[in-house]
């Protein structure tokens, strides 16, 4: 008998039938004896849908009041899904993120776990009872509902993972695993059996979209492996783990990548101490994330600044600027639409000097304009003209051999 | 400076258009100087379609399941009603049953409140905050979420009414407030200035559907004073109230009326002590609500019971009697599809024996059969034929001299 801990996204919940189909899937974890313990989201679009009805009513809704609202969505599916566990003659609960527990600090919108009280759980599951609990959301010591943010319900499931010391934790998605690159792209993209908690992490920030980073980073913390598989097929997912020796060796694991990416560059800087704290600390104020941020010394007195933005936080970062003039004391501000980011990853790196230098030289070979360049021990990201960009990861997946699965396992 | 609890149905926040109009009205209370409670229900058709989903996946979903789910739709309005608000300028927060400090006992699906601690709103109220109130929905002491059941949001206003000790309760509507009988069917229906807690009792268990039963006799044990009104219009609603001597003298108040209803007839019967109860426990623990009920004895060792149903349950009840059939040892069922039931109803009735008398004359004279005739102090109820409905209430509106303004209020 193992415990496991399984979390189906909104696509897996999206309908009445797919509903009944992870009905059935959690039936097979019982009927193999497992303890089960199981985290949604919310249907479909359903989320999208209420955000819609509130921003109809107000362009900066209150964050208590969308923690009151989007955290319905959830609570819908945990009652349809017990529902289809009990039409199948198996016991089941429903819970909500404060009935089964999840204790935030008070920050809506964006909490953090701080504590779980897994009491009720644990008695469930000590009688043979499937927990069903809503993911993306927990109770503040307030006494008030609070979410996790978007991709909440991935640490959901890996908090509850920790907590319960469950054997596995299973996130069920709708797509088979992680890739070396996004096979939509990509056609030689090949699934990996298994990556490490850092590169996922690196994937995961830059793209890939297949688990939240804060999920993978509780999971690294509480070292909960996890494991990432399509809820449409039965085909094996990847393994996410500490690092394993064998595969250290493979330099390059995946490449990712993103588009509508814009270059912001502030010019004319005063050139002191604090000027990238009161830059940053500013756009950050005003809820704008920031990416790739790149400083330039222009001469003695002035720092010139260039930094990564989402196309849609544009305007706002343009206008909050604009507001800071007389604080930042800038010169101008340019900008540059219609640019994607493309990196390598893998946690060989570190080891091999020479990887950066060879995408650069695949690019350059492939008549690929570098606009932007950042570095960490386990990536190389570059920022380049988005037409560039399916290009780009092709000619880098060929030349890093990541379509090869002899290279995974051999060396 | 008063206390106001405001209660607002479906279609009065069925859009984000009609909670923005909501919103208006609140802040004319507030702006009147009064302290806001206010509760509200689930928009518009959006119960209709979590329980459709629900019984997609199961014909008998666990209560305790659907009151999970049913209780998200609230959740949702009260969320969106704040943020109207709150985008006004208006301090607003909301609270969803268990926040409010509904208690409830444990019967999901049509808890009865057993308490409310009102601290956290008191708290609120005490800063000129709004306080938005999920109805319907309250808390068991095993900290589960429960509902009270179709049209308990108005028993919530009443209960939280009472605990706050407000100087009104305003429960708003899609209809102008309480009629003589239903204005879709009689032109001359006039609407009612007050009317007393028995009387409205009587309407609203026949049909008049402008007011939870439960909310009235709520209302009436505590004597909160209710005023029934339009949320789309600024008209005067009407007063439920203790009755008011001055009345008194208007025998017959109001006509209420509905159709589908059925008879049913079960014959030879034993005639025992406990036959009557063996079939209606029978019936109740299967969920079927019966109506009027008449016992005839046939002879000394036999009765017969007729009583009605609404058509929608008749097929329930059928199979029902006839599963039963060892144990009622009845000889016969037989059923009339296709009926009305037509009542008069008037708090004065009691001291004026000779109002059913007239009703029966009145409705001779226009040839109408009368199928069952059931009274209590307060009402005459008779059932006849689904054809002869409206010209049977016609009749009784013009014979009782309903549309004459001039006599509700001089005598």
């Amino acid at each position: 008998m193992a415990r496991v801990v399984q979390k189906y996204g909104g696509t897996s919940v999206g309908s009445v039938e797919r509903i009944q189909s992870v009905a059935e899937r959690i039936k097979k974890g019982v009927n193999a004896g497992n303890e089960m313990v199981v985290v949604v989201s919310a249907m479909g679009k359903s989320t999208d849908q209420l955000v819609k009805m509130a921003k109809e009513i107000s362009d900066t809704p209150h964050k208590r009041e969308m923690d009151m609202l989007l955290s319905t969505g959830e609570q819908v599916t945990i009652s349809l899904l017990t529902m289809a566990l009990q039409e199948k003659g198996m016991k089941a609960i429903s819970y909500t993120g404060w009935q089964a527990g999840i204790e935030t600090d008070l920050q809506h919108g964006n909490a953090q776990i701080t504590h779980i009280n897994q009491e009720n759980i644990e008695r469930h599951l000590l009688v043979g009872t499937v927990v069903i609990v809503a993911g993306f959301q927990g109770i503040s010591s307030e006494k008030e509902i609070t979410t996790l943010g978007r991709g909440g319900s991935d640490t959901t499931a890996v908090a509850l993972a920790a907590s319960l010391h469950a054997d596995s934790c299973e996130i069920y998605t709708d797509v088979e695993g992680v890739f070396t690159t996004d096979p939509r792209f990509v056609k030689k993209a090949r699934k990996l059996h298994s990556i490490s908690y850092d590169e996922m992490l690196e994937m995961a920030q830059l793209g890939a979209g297949v688990l939240h980073p804060r999920a993978v980073e509780f999971a690294k913390n509480y070292n909960v492996p996890l494991m990432v598989a399509s809820s449409m097929t039965e085909t094996e997912g990847t393994l996410i783990e500490e690092e394993v020796t064998m595969e250290k060796g493979l330099v390059v694991r995946g490449i990712a990548f993103e588009n509508d990416v814009t270059k912001v560059t502030v010019s004319g800087l005063p050139n002191e101490l604090n000027t990238l704290a009161k830059l940053f600390s500013t756009l950050s104020k005003h809820g704008i994330n920031v990416d790739i941020i790149i400083q330039n010394q222009t001469d003695s007195e002035h720092v010139t600044i260039s930094f990564t933005v989402t196309q849609a936080t544009l305007k706002e970062t343009l206008s909050t600027l604009e507001k800071a003039q007389e604080e930042l004391q800038y010169e101008h501000i340019q900008y540059e639409n219609g640019l994607a980011k493309v990196s390598i990853v893998g946690s060989g790196m570190v080891s091999n000097p020479g990887v950066a230098a060879k995408m650069f030289n695949i690019l350059a070979d492939e008549k690929i304009e570098i606009k932007m360049v950042s570095t960490s021990e386990i990536k190389v990201s570059t920022v380049l003209d988005e037409d560039d960009m399916v290009m780009a990861v092709e000619a880098l997946h060929e030349a890093f051999q990541l379509s090869e699965e002899a290279l995974e396992t051999v060396i």
